[in-house]
């Protein structure tokens, strides 16, 4: 199967290129806009993911001989002319990006494409396939840990994942936001993040016995023990077995990693599975539980003491079941007019699906007595530099009379240069990196803003002249 | 980034794997089953896919250097020769499958691996990952597809699927459920689905009025010509502008494809969509609406007397949105013990949980006055095939006092040989094929069975020796 994913767009962006390229606009400059209108989850912030996925696909980019002769069989006729110029085709524009693992809000752009429309319209597609689904899984990660705590997260979904592709990026997705390893294999290799197993039923019922099953496996790898006691009866015969198991390791001076609990009252099981390995010596012996878990099952687990050190989440966090998909938008907010960008709006009878015209850049306005942060600002670029030095008149976008004035504040630009006509300017972090300043991200924020339920809202403020030139744009196309 | 999918599966396997070697376990041949347990969304049936990508993914599996080299340095140890094991691995097995498009039901298996329990442990994984996405999105497909009945039905969901695999592999089962095209180049290209697509807001936004963008479209591409009419206003400025567009065309000899709304009221704009068109005599120019559709509101916009002749289905039937994962599992029923296969259960202490022992065959139970199918029929694969000039008694396997007698049948097994001995010996259909046989497949079932909301239960039977072999083992099992 093809790797070149130039053709992972959308028909209509080829019939623009086309129509663009046989009209002589396909060199204007065009500004793009990617955001998202509503936070997933009744989550209070979302965690940014995609970035490296979009900059190797950006760097990729090539229409090759496979590719021209399928579009030269397209219904619509594309001229050799035109196939030509795709054959030539480059990324030779500018991208800006939040980088992976900000926390970020709704209506602000994570990134901002400002190239020939002829380059800007093929990427939209990838992009948004790209950062919407890598951003919600971190941040569907991110929600559970918070409820988890310092406990251990384990990524188990591939099974369930929506393809291959998806279980890569969701388990980096996964470990960006705090996870501490994965079931597979493949993500472990590409990204090098650790990985975990165990053994499954069919490890238990491939043996005579229970007893047999544990005991071959602790011979086969006597340092990663950790026995899924299900298969039969948790704690008639599984947890008993487990800890005979535990004690012979332990006469060959080794420890037990612990069990597996994978269905079942989880709460009432490890408690009972605790207190037997406790009377039996195996403090140590850890518990690690999984079966259709999110951070509300897990949440209500801690609320009634389950004794669970380890939490394994597949289905539910690689799908994102209780909302899988992001609605990220890439719209256009300016375009070139006899070599001038001028702003352009798109009008909806629904408030928030009005855009907000023209480039903008995106400042986190932090109290310099607190650390944190106040709001988020967007301004237009060509308004330039904040300065810091005068008092700041933060205003709700939609609900423009909430107001409030910070005074002593750093302005942290959010958007980094990453493509600079074209070339790579921007030094990609490494995972490990990547998930570290995203715990530093996180700092910059009240727990109330943080939780799970009811999370206080932070505001994306638009600056007076944005907001000004919305206005005046909206009432230009009132008809 | 590497295309290699061998290590598209989870660590435990491979614990497994190793632990089964240093064993000398490693040999002993398994019969693992794929089933799942309960139709998704509530529906009277599923549509089978995903056995392409098996086929594909089992003939191209390989450890190499860098497989490998990442193995070598896991936590586990790994020795040196079970790498060397895992260098020659080849698929070497049996595999029997239902084919693609095939109508299937809870509790049947739709996938039967017989292998080196090496070999069938590994593929577990990748198996249950390809075939529960694409199985689910060929069933949200179906739905829609019974809903829309004659109208036309297109893919539009790349940018919100769960990352590029997914766009690939859900248009393709979406197509072989029954879509006419998809909006994704990539899988045009790789699979032959036709592609459509019209143009973006972006489009219109790109120029000085709706109206220029709409001629100058127009004369890029005037024999496809779909435009997209609610950019600043649907009824007072999108449709007036399309329809002069429309007339232009007609003086040219040519008439324009329609009009496309993807906001607001889908059903009184197509009305007053319609009603404009049909005045100025654009009786031939159709309707295509987007906007979140899925098969819900298909059928409360058509109930509603909305003026659509296409569907443009994005986001809720690429990602599956009410229910974003199918829990098929793979499980085993038979091992080699002494040379010969036994049959093996997993206990639960829920029902439906309980696994059905032994390798097993299905039939479709085909009542041959009607046509239609009675019921499927499970049995153990050692029964041989079905007498079907004696009388069946088909019962309930959970609840096994509901019985019926069918006299007058055909049993028609669904289970196709796939792989031998490791060769390929399954012609792969064609998409075409494959879809046009889904569609015969549907003439075997009542209406009542397909319908959208509360659906007719097709039952699954046992026979009675697999239904008795159950029963003992439970018993052996119980404590």
């Amino acid at each position: 199967m093809s790797e070149n994913l130039t053709m992972h767009t959308d028909k209509y962006q080829i019939n623009m290129m086309y129509a663009h390229w046989v009209q002589g606009s396909q060199n204007e400059q065009a500004v793009f806009e990617v955001y998202f209108r509503k936070l997933p989850f009744g989550n209070g912030y979302a965690v940014f993911a995609g970035l490296e996925r979009v900059v190797r696909y950006m760097q990729s980019l090539r229409f090759g001989d496979e590719e021209i002769a399928f579009l030269r069989e397209q219904e619509e006729g594309y001229t050799e002319a035109f196939l030509d110029a795709l054959r030539e085709f480059r990324f030779t524009g500018q991208l800006d990006a939040v980088p992976e693992g900000t926390v970020v809000f709704a209506n602000e752009p994570l990134l901002r494409v400002t190239a020939r429309i002829f380059e800007a319209q093929l990427i939209e597609t990838a992009i948004l396939n790209f950062v919407n689904y890598q951003t919600l899984i971190a941040t569907k990660a991110s929600r559970i840990k918070q409820v988890a705590g310092e406990d251990g997260l384990l990524e188990f979904g591939t099974r369930r994942a929506q393809e291959a592709d998806a279980a890569v990026w969701g388990a980096r997705a996964a470990y960006l936001a705090g996870f501490h390893a994965t079931s597979n294999l493949r993500a472990g290799m590409l990204f090098g993040i650790p990985t975990k197993g165990t053994h499954a039923h069919a490890w238990v019922q491939g043996h005579d016995s229970e007893e047999e099953a544990f005991r071959k496996y602790a011979e086969a790898l006597p340092d990663q023990v950790t026995l899924l006691v299900d298969t039969y009866d948790t704690l008639r015969s599984g947890v008993p077995n487990a800890i005979r198991i535990g004690k012979l390791l332990e006469k060959q001076g080794k420890r037990m990693n612990g069990i597996r609990l994978d269905s079942g009252d989880l709460a009432y099981l490890s408690q009972e599975a605790r207190r037997m390995m406790d009377e039996a010596g195996l403090h140590y012996a850890g518990i690690v539980a999984s079966n259709d878990l999110d951070e509300g099952i897990i949440f209500s687990l801690k609320g009634q003491g389950a004794k669970i050190d380890v939490w394994g989440v597949g289905t539910q966090l690689i799908t994102s079941g209780d909302q899988p998909s992001l609605g990220g938008v890439y719209k256009l907010v300016a375009r070139e007019k006899d070599g001038e960008l001028i702003p352009v709006i798109k009008i909806s009878g629904n408030p928030e699906k009005v855009t907000t015209p023209g480039r903008k850049d995106i400042y986190r306005i932090v109290n310099r007595e607190t650390g944190i942060a106040e709001g988020d600002y967007l301004t237009l670029a060509e308004e330039g530099p904040l300065n810091t030095e005068e008092p700041l008149r933060l205003f709700d976008p939609i609900h423009h009379y909430i107001q409030k004035v910070v005074q002593r504040y750093d302005a942290l630009p959010l958007l980094t240069a990453v493509f600079r006509d074209g070339a790579l300017v921007y030094e990609l972090p490494t995972l490990e990196e990547a998930r570290s300043y995203h715990r530093g991200q996180l700092a910059l924020f009240w727990p109330q803003v943080l939780r799970k339920t009811n999370p206080a809202e932070y505001r994306v403020n638009l600056s007076d002249a944005a907001w000004e030139l919305k206005m005046a744009m909206i009432a230009e196309h009132t008809i």
